[in-house]
């Protein structure tokens, strides 16, 4: 009987929900590479979920977002991009194309912290020509997470970071450093959705090309009107406001 | 440096979600006896996503399938209660409990179908007194997926199906062979939610007690009335709603 159910779990390419669940293939299979910890692919799902609520396509209110976030990166002299193991699983060649194509370095941060895991996650950017920066040699006071071993030339000198799905107290920390944080994050309510300057509401997969789209559009001069005239929690409570459009349309 | 890293990942005992995140645990754990699979995780981080959203307390508008729920258990003639990884590692407890209390017979049906696993979740419930059917002697028309391997004394010759955190056509097709189907689904948008005949969108491991408690209160003459008068839609509908509610509230 074991030879009949061989192979069969595979995923029926007339599933409604095919993208979604060759990403989670994708996680699933970075996990058992060790980028991916398991309470990362529990997190996924809950990014999975957000992403179900928001229709699985970038929300237009979500574009605000973005255009802000590019411009805080253009208007900063030291952005650094903070990567953990689930958005190097799902966009490690996206971010090293774009930390290249704008100067910006990346640096490993990890909550569920491992050496292994790190020495794992500094060889994928390698392996599309970028180093990650990973010293980890200065702690900061907060958080109390290891997401505080940061890096004396990155993080801990960076005047804006870039996150992508943290979901805690990470965000407060850097802001109260005096630093600028721009998060990506599914959950408009998450702590980290709310205490950052800049949220982008979307999955990761989709992010960043847009966001060079932006890059590309927005001057210095616009930079500054577009950053004076952003309004994280007006954002944020739009983004909302389409969920439940959405959810009530069942 | 590593001794300074070593153990520093436990969840501080002050966090806003802490139970969450002990279930999390739990999960992983679970996982890594070999009872959950990687989808699993996944899919239980889109519960918890749900569970967030609707407060992670029972929602008074999902006491009516509760009722509604023990209503049909007690008019069903051979009711089954269908098992996958995720439901044991949850609430295997529970289900065992309420099987024995209420004569209510359990059977293993995984869409991830592994023979290791089928064993591991048999030997779980057996640990707790009770023998899950586990024989996979009938293959369904429908679905597609390995769920469709039922057991001739279980699923096959039920009435009425108890199923948990399960995401797909199952339901469709139990319904399609003349059974009823209640469903445990925190998301109310989903396949399975909205094709079940009864949608209890809570939190597994809140489910049982409630459940027991309807089942002591609930007469047979109450019963028919309870089943007449249910509606499951509109019940989903207006879980909906106060979803929103909280949502807008932020």
């Amino acid at each position: 009987m074991r030879d009949w159910f061989y192979g069969m779990t595979d995923i029926p390419p007339d599933h409604p929900r095919i993208k979604s669940l060759v990403v989670r293939e994708t996680l699933v299979e970075m996990f058992k590479r060790g980028i991916v910890v398991p309470q990362g692919l529990i997190a996924h799902g809950r990014g999975e979920c957000f992403d179900y609520l928001i229709g699985e396509e970038t929300l237009e209110e979500a574009l605000e977002s973005y255009r802000a976030a590019a411009a805080l990166l253009k208007m900063s002299k030291n952005p650094v991009i903070a990567v953990n193991g689930n958005a190097a699983a799902l966009a490690y060649r996206d971010i090293a194309r774009f930390s290249r194509r704008f100067g910006i370095p990346i640096e490993v941060n990890l909550f569920h912290f491992d050496w292994d895991r790190v020495n794992k996650i500094v060889e994928l950017f390698r392996s599309v020509g970028v180093e990650p920066i990973a010293d980890f040699d200065v702690s900061l006071e907060r958080p109390s997470s290891m997401r505080r071993f940061v890096s004396r030339r990155g993080i801990y000198s960076a005047d804006t970071i870039f996150i992508m799905i943290e979901d805690g107290d990470f965000p407060e920390s850097l802001r109260g450093l005096g630093k600028k944080v721009i998060a990506v994050d599914l959950n408009p309510l998450s702590r980290t959705a709310i205490n950052s300057d800049i949220t982008i509401v979307d999955n990761l997969t989709r992010v960043f090309p847009i966001l060079e789209r932006y890059m590309e559009m927005i001057g210095d001069e616009e930079a500054v009107e577009i950053l004076n005239n952003y309004n994280n929690k007006e954002v944020l409570k739009r983004v909302l406001s389409r969920i439940c459009v959405r959810l009530m349309e069942g």
